[in-house]
């Protein structure tokens, strides 16, 4: 049965929303897939539940291909799983929580890795039960601080979660590489461009942990690539470390050729503008060279906060002309969150010159007993300028090594492009995407805190090594909307249009609708789904400029030129179109859709 | 591609689960097709989803039939709708309520009457936008204080709710038409048998509200029917009521051939059985004839619990040969709910003697002031014995109108089977039955509320007529498993089987095995879906056991026949089973459960 313009459930808007940061969420919004409920929440209305429907469709058939099982938890789950795995607290204010009438804490799903480690608990005992995959794809909730661009990020999302059950890890990683496989096939039927980076923040280069990106300018998340393929988060690039040499010797090496380390006034130098300013004005080079960002050590100090809720300074130590990065920096001390070094936090260290900490009064072993941990572009024997401690002065000719350490190594540093990549081959390029997919071998960790075991071949229980793999559905909608229109409106891939077709039907003469309702059902016959416009008193004018904006790839016009026999095909992305005989316009609507080879 | 009992995430159990009240349910736990996740709240497993999926195919199919647009509100709503309509209060602990990380309240939706409002206010304006009907089919949410039977009523559980806007009140009929006929071909299809009740609580015969009732003995829901076809909710059904007479002759016939009203001593009485027995003993009536419990009138005192937290007793006269019915009771003080009158309550009230309660002390003149409601049981003239407001004592030759009145009338008495019917064509006849949908015409209720209006043809603005139209969803998987299933297992109607065929493929032969692989391909190229029992380790009594126990409605059986060129077809309602030539099983497979005609 035809959609019809003339009852759809749909206004399309002329305004764009006032909510919608992003085209592609704006133009969701005018062209009626979706509204807005509550912050975060939407509703789908006809045209947008088809399309979820159909990236749904996609995810399932991928899914099923590899012997996954569809299963489907319930969204409001009980609180003691989650406080066996203590995702209960370390979810934080991203958890949705509730209490039922009878007093019993409950939550609404995030993610299901506990319940379905409990159901395969619940039905398996033994090794020849396994290996197992089973996945859901239903709604999940997270009540994100800040909800962001419609379907991007919402509160309330669907997500397929795929969670596999080996006996062992050469099963486990077996079952990884074909969700792998999986969802390259699922990512390249959504037809938008995405690239695979390392997201494991322990084994740079490990096949652990993977996020399936969607390329997009937009996007939340950067990453970087270098040209020999490799790709990663920018939470998960691991520069090479350089430790500092153990032996007197070689500490002793780094002092050659530098000076001693020597106190300088640098007065109302607070920021390491004005730092770099100072110091080529009353202390230049002895050779020559303007000092740069680049010389000056910068010391941030933040305050994390552990789930347990105490609170523990952190100093970084980073090149000045480099900012930490809050996602790689978060990524290294989850699950404590970083919160800022407030004015008070300083009057409880007054040995803390705010825009002139040095070295000096950091580390576990200092006075403050600050924990302090240098980015690894700290290389040893690099030398600095930094804060004397002490307000209007720096110190010059700081080595590391020689003058000062440090309790360890923190990758927080912002990546820049043109940094050599961690493969040592090349440069990165940096970019950015949003988080698509995300796969993951979990191992034992929740099998261990759920208590899931099996009788191996000898009889012995084994715990099971689980992967987690998932994929945001209504995301995938957003991603597709935000990477496929125009300016005048949506251009969708084939694959997720909401209909094949948009027949629209012009001009006032009965025999045009007529001759586009006859069109519609023979094309119905041959398995086209259509939307036609068959509004009686709407102008050509709106009609087209609708089509345009809801993005159905082929639009059939049926309108003056019949009266010459004719109809027009129109391709809604290159806007280019052809007449063709009335009588040939199903066989070439069926041909353009199907493709001709 | 086949399931596979070697492979799907399956263990039948022996043992009934400790939780399942009801045979169905067990019998679905049992099987495998869903696990208790929490009070109230199911997880679906592969078998379980197919057949929820199946149930939902076929809602959709008829509510796209009668041009239904389906869409998808969230869960998670915001409390403001719910405020302009009283529901947030009204639904006191039914509701599931949660704040946000900002501090907001919201709940996860309990129906949507809400929400669809406002979607329709949002988009449409005029009458030519109507008529319209939008539906949805997704999890809903109370917190129910009793949750029973597995899915039978659930705390999570899908509702397909479908919503109608039309211009006026001939248009919100036609809707409701349209959808009672939509639900009639549904719920034929579902295969239990159902009776559409009168629902409505105010007008008696009128179609403002019908429900949809599965019958069946372990139902919940009480109702009437009688001889022409009549059927009613017991909260429904009103008896007629006979006014007392307004004029001074007619109130005084009502005196005659009953002597004057006298206190008789009833010691140790506080129970119409030892009123009863005392007042036979004692106080033997002149006619001779016996004392019944339905000559007493029995006084029974609530307390009423206002939305805004007032408290109200309230005081009920009734025969005693009747109890107050706690559906009928609660459905007409709604949105009151109802609680015992407690000793404590007793104590504010001297007047009150317990157990010996009567007329005297009731009534809203009365010196308790207590409001005081007359079951239409008790007619005008009839004449009673009652409590005389001291222990020990009643009163006798008490005649309604001439010695007592009361400040109104409510039909909260049991029903009894072989009462007169309301509609005054024999008598009534009482069965039980479990509400699988309701419709309802909600009239300009909610648009009043949230201000939905179009313009009319004059141009001007008019509320928009709703009605409602609900089904259970995963209720419907319950019903069906209680009224489909035998001592040993499911018996599924071919519509909502999980699958087509159960082939079981019995002993050790390989050839046996390859010869159901072989079938079961054959098979499937013909659209027949397949669980194929290839446990090679399983004995036949197992694999049988667990076919009957899951219930596919044909089960093929490939085994020892085989050497004579034989399979068995099994049709496990019946147990009937028959042998047929193997080249010929594709062909009768087919046959039978497409139907030979």
């Amino acid at each position: 049965m035809a959609l019809r313009m003339s009852t759809l459930f749909l206004r399309t808007l002329r305004e764009d929303p006032a909510d919608a940061e992003l085209p592609g969420h704006r133009l969701l919004v005018r062209a009626g897939y979706v509204r807005r409920a509550a912050p975060g929440i939407y509703t789908w209305l006809p045209l947008g539940l088809r399309v979820l429907e159909k990236v749904k469709g996609i995810v399932r058939e991928e899914m099923d291909a590899i012997g996954d099982q569809e299963i489907a938890f319930p969204s409001l789950l009980p609180k003691e799983p989650y406080e066996a795995t203590n995702r209960w607290t370390e979810y934080g204010d991203n958890l949705f929580r509730l209490t039922d009438r009878k007093g019993a804490e409950m939550l609404l799903g995030p993610t299901h890795e506990e319940m379905f480690t409990l159901a395969v608990k619940d039905l398996y005992t033994s090794y020849k039960d396994l290996p197992l995959s089973l996945y859901q794809m239903l709604p999940k909730y997270r009540d994100e601080a800040r909800p962001r661009a419609g379907v991007l990020r919402g509160r309330e999302f669907i997500m397929k979660d795929a969670y596999s059950f080996d006996v062992d890890e050469a099963g486990l990683e077996a079952a990884y590489q074909r969700h792998r496989d999986a969802y390259v096939r699922i990512f390249d039927r959504l037809g938008f461009e995405y690239v695979a980076v390392h997201a494991d923040s322990g084994a740079m280069g490990g096949s652990a942990s993977e996020e399936f990106l969607a390329v997009m300018e937009s996007g939340e998340d950067t990453f970087v690539r270098d040209d020999s393929g490799y790709a990663a988060n920018v939470e998960a690039v691991r520069m090479p470390v350089q430790e500092l040499p153990a032996d007197e010797a070689a500490r002793a090496a780094l002092e050659e050729g530098v000076p001693a380390a020597h106190v300088e006034d640098t007065p109302d130098t607070p920021t390491i503008e004005t730092l770099v300013a100072s110091a080529n004005a009353d202390h230049p080079r002895a050779d020559g060279r303007e000092w740069t960002a680049a010389d000056t050590l910068k010391n941030v100090v933040v305050m994390l906060v552990h789930p347990d809720g105490t609170r523990e300074p952190l100093a970084i130590g980073l090149p000045g002309d480099r900012e930490v990065d809050a996602k790689r920096l978060e990524a290294q001390v989850s699950p404590a969150e970083v919160e800022p070094f407030e004015a008070a936090d300083f009057e409880r260290y007054p040995a803390l010159a705010k825009g002139y900490i040095g070295p000096g009064v950091l580390g576990e072993e200092s006075t403050t007993g600050i924990r302090y941990l240098l980015d690894p572009l700290v290389t040893p024997g690099s030398t600095w300028v930094t804060g004397a401690d002490e307000h209007g002065k720096h110190v010059f000719d700081l080595v590391y090594g020689r003058d000062f350490t440090a309790d360890g190594t923190i990758h927080a540093a912002t990546i820049h492009e043109g940094d050599p990549s961690p493969t040592g081959q090349g440069t990165l390029r940096l970019a950015r995407g949003v988080e698509m997919g995300h796969i993951f071998q979990l191992g034992t960790k929740y099998a261990e805190a759920l208590g899931l075991k099996v009788l191996d071949e000898n009889g012995k229980l084994v715990t099971v090594h689980m992967g987690s793999y998932g994929i945001g559905v209504t995301r995938a909608v957003g991603v597709v909307a935000e990477t496929h229109h125009d300016e005048i409106g949506l251009v969708w891939p084939r694959e997720l249009s909401p209909v094949d077709l948009h027949v629209v039907a012009t001009g006032k003469d009965a025999g045009v609708l007529e001759k586009a309702e006859e069109l519609t059902t023979a094309l119905e016959a041959q398995g086209v789904s259509v939307l036609l416009d068959d509004r009686p008193k709407v102008s050509p004018g709106v009609k087209f400029k609708d089509a345009e904006l809801v993005g159905v790839p082929t639009i059939l016009v049926v309108g003056r030129g019949l009266a010459d026999g004719l109809v027009e095909i129109k391709d809604r992305a290159t806007g280019e179109s052809r007449q063709v005989a009335v009588d040939e316009a199903v066989a070439e609507v069926v041909a353009e859709i199907r493709g001709r080879a």
